[in-house]
């Protein structure tokens, strides 16, 4: 048995659940290794509070071979498309000889649909929430989980690199997002973590901005914010640099940005509160009176998901340990000036912070005869 | 005022409900045109039983400029991420004089955790299901949407087309991946509909194989399965070819899935049971001595969402209508001589079936040298 498994069971024990249920795609495959996207069908893991049960997990019949494949040891059960999974997870259960009474659910990935199927199921059952169970055990990573995000980061630095010397006066966003992605699918990358942001000039302004057809032009700032998915881990990675010449604005803000960015990074170890970290760049950024235009947290744990536990914003009480990993990312978002954000992957280690993403940070003007 | 808002009032009205709280990106993106993927942060859209409240919007303060633009009439207020957003939506609820008894919301779509914050939230009130109201509007598409598929499919059909001149002797699956989704992303296409699929020989026995690796050989079944979003439609296509020569197993497969599809098709029409384009193919491929190998339902709906209402499966018994959108792929996953699909994108049209994808059916096989 896993430790992961351990770890929950040892929960379970404490706080009287029969059994846990996870059927959100990153949680089936943190226990499992399976790593699938059933879309609207149910895949789902059940983890046993008695150690002498295997977990059980149910999908798609089509998947069975699969998720053996992957080599996890529980038992499988199939189901087609005209049959109700939850009723051969009751069965599978019940011939267990295990009584359900309580059971522990991601109560933020689960549907209130599927919420209630499985109270239909197992009358009368009570739903404990086990997100943060969960999430405490996913928010310290191992060894080889950290050796994905790195690979990850890696990828994510060739993909800013590839973007950048794809930039040429004219070329529209969705040209050089194009020659990023065709890049990092010549490196056996097939997903990546998030769709691929790359704008141009005014463009930028938008901390959620949608790559269009804009066309490069001089003095433009560009920013790419980009991802791979690596054995199931995510890198996130944004750089922004500026085309043919930079104005002293341009220069301020992005000065501004690598400043806060830095402080902050210097302050990531084991013990900071993570509340501080945000604190640091914001204020920073308030002190060279762009405060209103950093309207987003500091940053987001990052893994299976590319958004995951912990939360860095400024209100996290939580104190940064071994094995955390999130990323570091303020940004200004002026509407005359433009955009500018940087950011970093970074792990704890040995009560430090490691920057998997390596790109450099100076301020890059990429002449237009490259 | 929609006609899309007008029917949920109507609805509203019937059941006395006097709210319906939208947060999936779909329904938020059909009900507003705001197309955002907010990650784990809420996007909601609040719809009232009254006429004369506009609906309001909640959103990310950092996306309040763009939910605007799309060109949305409603209130739209935004949050920072140390804000609570459910008190927000509260407090400009109450401050319209709304009262909030009973609250429609998608079941399907929205997790346990905000269920229960609305109910804190609102305390005492009625959550009820407004899923199948949103998926009946849905299901039915009108012309400006059939518009978007279209393009979408023309697009998928230039996929295979991309992929099948990328074969070539050696070529792994993902480099053939690669190829089609740069041509693409050149034809300004910007999101996939899903993970791109492109399996050879052995690999296309599994209906959910992953792309890796394996290179092509002669003899190979290949298999793409793909699909663009355009003006926020899917589309989703899969076409198998041979490499270099078929034996004939391969060929009795083949013919068997593309007479399943043909007769299928011929039976899509208005006023058709769904269930009984499943049990066409179904008893066609079973006639074949292959029906163990067909694990799945004939096809799904498709729309905003690449698998929407309707569920195209045997035990549905809804009909046809004009304006339903759909697929029809039947398949053969057979061990030992590999797998076949066959999927167009269909929508009912004047009463007929009128086939979005056009990509030949006839068993090709792709010459070395080509």
């Amino acid at each position: 048995m896993s430790d992961k498994e351990k770890a929950m069971q040892q929960w379970m024990k404490e706080v009287n659940v029969d059994v846990t249920c996870l059927q959100s795609k990153a949680n089936v495959f943190y226990f499992s290794d399976f790593y699938t996207d059933p879309h609207e069908r149910l895949v789902a893991l059940f983890l046993f509070q008695d150690e002498t049960q295997i977990p059980l997990m149910v999908c798609p019949s089509m998947e069975v071979n699969q998720a053996r494949d992957t080599g996890f040891k529980g038992e499988v059960i199939g189901y087609h498309d005209h049959e109700d999974p939850w009723q051969l997870v009751k069965k599978a259960i019940e011939s267990r000889g295990i009584g359900v009474k309580k059971v522990g659910v991601e109560k933020q990935e689960m549907s209130l649909a599927r919420a209630e199927q499985l109270s239909e199921v197992f009358a009368g059952v009570d739903i404990v929430r086990a997100d943060e169970q969960v999430h405490a055990l996913r928010k310290v990573k191992s060894e080889n989980e950290i050796d994905a995000l790195r690979k990850a980061a890696k990828l994510a630095d060739y993909g800013v690199q590839i973007g950048i010397e794809s930039l040429e006066l004219g070329k529209t966003e969705v040209e050089v997002l194009a020659d990023i992605e065709a890049a990092l699918k010549k490196k056996n990358v097939v997903g990546m973590s998030f769709s691929t942001m790359v704008l141009f000039g005014e463009k930028t302004s938008d901390p959620h901005g949608n790559p269009g057809n804009r066309r490069l032009q001089r003095g433009d700032f560009v920013l790419f914010d980009l991802g791979v998915i690596i054995d199931g881990y995510c890198s996130d990675i944004t750089r922004t640099v500026v085309y043919g010449e930079a104005n002293e604005k341009q220069r301020e803000v992005y000065e501004t940005v690598l400043r806060a960015q830095n402080e902050t990074l210097a302050r990531c170890q084991a013990g900071t509160q993570i509340g501080e970290l945000d604190k640091t760049a914001r204020k920073l950024i308030e002190g060279a009176g762009y405060g209103q235009y950093f309207p987003h947290r500091i940053g987001h744990g990052l893994g299976i998901d590319v958004h995951e536990a912990p939360s860095m914003h400024e209100h996290n009480k939580e104190t940064l340990v071994d094995g955390m990993a999130f990323t570091i990312e303020p940004g200004i978002y002026h509407p005359e000036i433009g955009g500018v954000r940087i950011e970093d992957d970074v792990v704890i280690e040995n009560g430090n912070a490691v920057c998997l993403t390596n790109f450099p940070k100076e301020l890059q003007i990429i002449n237009e005869s490259d």
